[in-house]
């Protein structure tokens, strides 16, 4: 089988391959998306994304997506399309990890100047 | 909370909400994008899209995809990304539930004409 012959991705096994919170790690390209693992535990920024919907997948635990008018809990097994230029504040009361998926090049605080701000293209 | 409010989608839910294989249903919109749940039994047909690539992700049970030079299984909480042209035929022995996501428009057999073509755009 040649190298770059496709193959599956567990995704618990990258899980297990970092222990930072807030810092997406790349495990998979679709077109011109990436596919990011992220573990999650306390409260991001306020921000939001000019030019793409954001999709967050729920693995394990649970999380809020805070917006300014509700919030949303998603659980293991749900997902949450956060739309183009909503202001939004992931909360994780416990560790809980989640899958990403966006556009290359997105940022993970957006429009907001943060310490938690992340470097993109971190492929584990 | 007014009606367009977003909102997380249970995967499970959604998945009770019909019994077909082969037939995706979309849950969500991502940018041009769609998320569609799909259940497999049984084997699919050879076919490629030419102009993107797939994105499975397997939420129960376990399938394989067969490629022309080896196969893939694919397990629960394992993803699989077919690179786009590659010809490939998803085969599963049981009954499995999958997550695809692809652009907006995608037709499940691509190239190839088939009895299990599958509308595109039904909703759930």
């Amino acid at each position: 089988m040649p190298a770059a012959a496709v193959d599956s991705i567990n995704l618990r096994d990258k899980l297990a391959l970092f222990d930072e919170t807030w810092q997406p790690k790349v495990i998979a390209a679709l077109n011109d998306y990436q596919l990011k693992l992220v573990k999650l535990q306390g409260e991001f920024v306020w921000h939001s994304h000019a030019d793409t919907d954001e999709l967050f997948i729920c693995l394990d635990g649970q999380f809020d997506i805070e917006f300014r008018d509700h919030t949303v809990t998603v659980r293991a097994g749900e997902i949450c399309v956060v739309p183009r230029g909503v202001e939004h504040k992931p909360v994780a009361a416990a560790e809980c990890h989640v899958m990403i998926i966006e556009p290359t090049g997105v940022t993970n605080t957006g429009d907001a100047q943060s310490g938690l701000t992340a470097p993109n293209d971190q492929w584990i």
